[in-house]
């Protein structure tokens, strides 16, 4: 640690430091994640802007056991540091009754997990769960409890529209809320038929909710904060980047009782949230097409390939989404690897360790195609997270292996 | 038996026996298929023309262990007596030499179970397989080992007609048999398809192979016996009734290395083809469509109920009837029940009787709704496929009981 200051006053407070931890680190940041589920936000941002020690029996930087002279040790507390220097650049000029502020002139408000209407289905996220949520709207979040997600392509065919609109439409009638990502094409078409429909319905945002993103959804927007939420887990005014889209897809999921995809290309951002609704062990279903436009074949992918139930009317929407009557069925055991989040160096480095043989940073080097500074930096996060040990060889020089499924999250 | 006459000398030839066979005992009749492959047709033919014994030790009537004086086997001799009876008005007619210079002059022929082409998927059909197999064409029937069979809806629509057409042309480059049953439709276009694509393609039809039904397709027809076979389980000249396009569905399943329903109504014959198939352990593959046509409700019911696998081009239907590398998979062990192949008075009889309390014909004239002569050639026939169990109650009257899967055939 570099730089450390003052803490402020609301630092102490459970609800504004997630306010501020939602600002300081991206969805993607799963060493942020994580920190902020094992210690809380209050203890990871003193930590960050004091430099106060984390506590050991917290598990981190340390498991309960580990040696803290180990190499393993050593290369967990450097990932932290950096991660810490990362998130200190962002916290210390974070202020979230300003975030606050903003969004209560927008007609939203902050939801955290200790209030009543958190929504369980974030539960099966766990350490991947957002340290809050920012919500406009007239709805109230413990609706979806009974709800289903309707996602589909953007660039939707006439078809993959009218069926979507049909669907929201249909379900709506059965006071099943529909979730979705108020993008162009089924997205949107899923928003309007829920309220044609008469139903409430929930769009998940990867931008703050003051803001409309597409921005000629503005208005559609209103409509479903009139009728329901528009739900964030970035603050106000935060850009729609392009992994703040893929994060969010995990949220739509984790959100909604089951997920049915309308209509979704072969590549799709779609299949991502109907991946996610896998893991999450929620029941997915897919609605076919035709088979001679490509605009269905990830649909027909997913009723092939990973068990989607073939939906075709409201009523089979409803039949999945009410499955057993259970809305919130615990995920399956081994539905998710602990490095199903891994990309770019981590996600390299990590392939290139083995189980059994420890390799050397340079030798991670070669195997990788990394520069060695690239390698030491990827072992320590894959430390942090459990994926990576670390000893020394008979030279006294690092070496490390692979973890497999320490601790899944 | 009322009548018996002299036996022509035709009948001690295993293949003309078979021949007169199949045009003395329709496709429906489970006794006649039960007593053929017991004891082959030349000894129930002689049985029928001359009433000459049937070997206990066939099972026919009798199953070993069964006291020949119970009432079990008095009712079994009945039943079978009253069949040899109704096949007697026929066999009495029948010469099966005529049969043969007919389909000869159609440029036909004969085939046998003893013959090196005997396709060995009808194994599967155990004792529902045909006597015999009409044929016409150039085709040799052992290239079924390599087959898919493509069926669907006579009232196709446009989308079902091209789809089947460009599916059975993709097949056709991958060296596959086309199967289908000649239909309007999503028969015909099969047919056609695998003709462009300059494959091999297989007609099974309902009626004689030397008739053209529809009478439209006679050309199509010719065309597939030039490029293929068109094949019967009934003799030449044979209409093509009701009730033997239904067994010919089974035939259609139990030829081919799979089936795929390319478009089929929410009610539809393709549906019988595809539940052929899975009871006879074939993969079941269905084409999508779009949700918002009813002609495609069929196979996304196959989809959603029937486990069938989402076939959207001629790749994924190649990969369908290789699947592991098994051509003719066995049989689930449990697939069938005995009376799965029931109907009438004997399937309400059936469901009538109890496994545990013995009923007699008045009581089960009640249950079934029946008059108490229909009630007796009911369990009479019952008996036979050993579906029902016979005794006499304290007052000698014969009281009978429901047999459950002594004999799945």
């Amino acid at each position: 640690m570099s730089r450390v200051g003052a803490v402020p006053g609301w630092v102490g407070d459970d609800r504004l430091a997630r306010a501020a931890w939602s600002r300081v680190v991206e969805p993607t940041d799963r060493v942020g994640a994580r920190v902020a589920a094992r210690v809380g936000p209050s203890v990871a941002l003193r930590h960050v802007l004091a430099g106060e020690a984390l506590p050991v029996s917290s598990g981190v930087p340390l498991d309960d056991g580990d040696e803290p002279s180990s190499a393993r040790a050593a290369a967990v507390r450097a990932a932290l540091a950096e991660a810490a220097d990362r998130w200190r650049v962002r916290a210390v000029h974070v202020d979230p009754r300003r975030d606050l502020d903003a969004v209560a002139s927008a007609g939203g408000r902050l939801v955290v997990p200790a209030d009543d209407d958190w929504p369980p289905g974030l539960l099966d996220l766990r350490e991947a769960a957002p340290a809050c949520l920012w919500v406009r709207g007239t709805g109230d979040l413990r609706e979806l409890a009974r709800s289903v997600a309707l996602v589909g392509a953007r660039a939707a065919s006439p078809y993959g529209r009218h069926v979507a609109q049909d669907l929201a439409a249909g379900v709506a009638g059965h006071e099943l809320v529909v979730v979705s990502g108020g993008a162009f094409g089924v997205d949107a078409a899923a928003h309007a038929g829920a309220l044609a429909g008469g139903g409430r319905t929930v769009c998940v945002l990867a931008c703050g909710v003051d803001r409309a993103y597409p921005r000629t959804h503005e208005r559609l927007l209103d409509q479903v904060a009139a009728a329901g939420l528009v739900v964030s887990e970035s603050p106000p005014g935060a850009d729609p980047t392009r992994w703040r889209f893929l994060e969010r897809n995990r949220l739509i999921a984790a959100l909604s009782g089951a997920t049915v995809v309308v209509e979704a290309a072969w590549r799709s951002g779609a299949l991502s949230t109907a991946r996610h609704a896998v893991r999450l062990g929620r029941p997915l279903g897919a609605v076919p097409g035709p088979v001679t436009a490509a605009s269905s074949a990830g649909c027909h992918r997913l009723l092939r390939e990973n068990g989607a139930v073939c939906v075709t009317d409201a009523a089979e929407v409803v039949e999945l989404a009410s499955g057993l009557g259970e809305f919130y069925p615990a995920p399956p055991p081994v539905a998710r690897r602990p490095h199903d989040d891994l990309a770019g160096p981590d996600l390299q480095v990590y392939e290139a360790l083995a189980p059994r043989r420890w390799a050397s940073a340079e030798q991670l080097a070669v195997a990788a195609g990394l520069s060695v500074p690239q390698v030491q930096a990827a072992v320590g996060r894959l430390g942090l997270l459990q994926l990576a040990d670390a000893d020394t060889d008979d030279d006294g020089r690092p070496v490390w292996r692979r973890l497999a499924g320490r601790a899944a999250r």
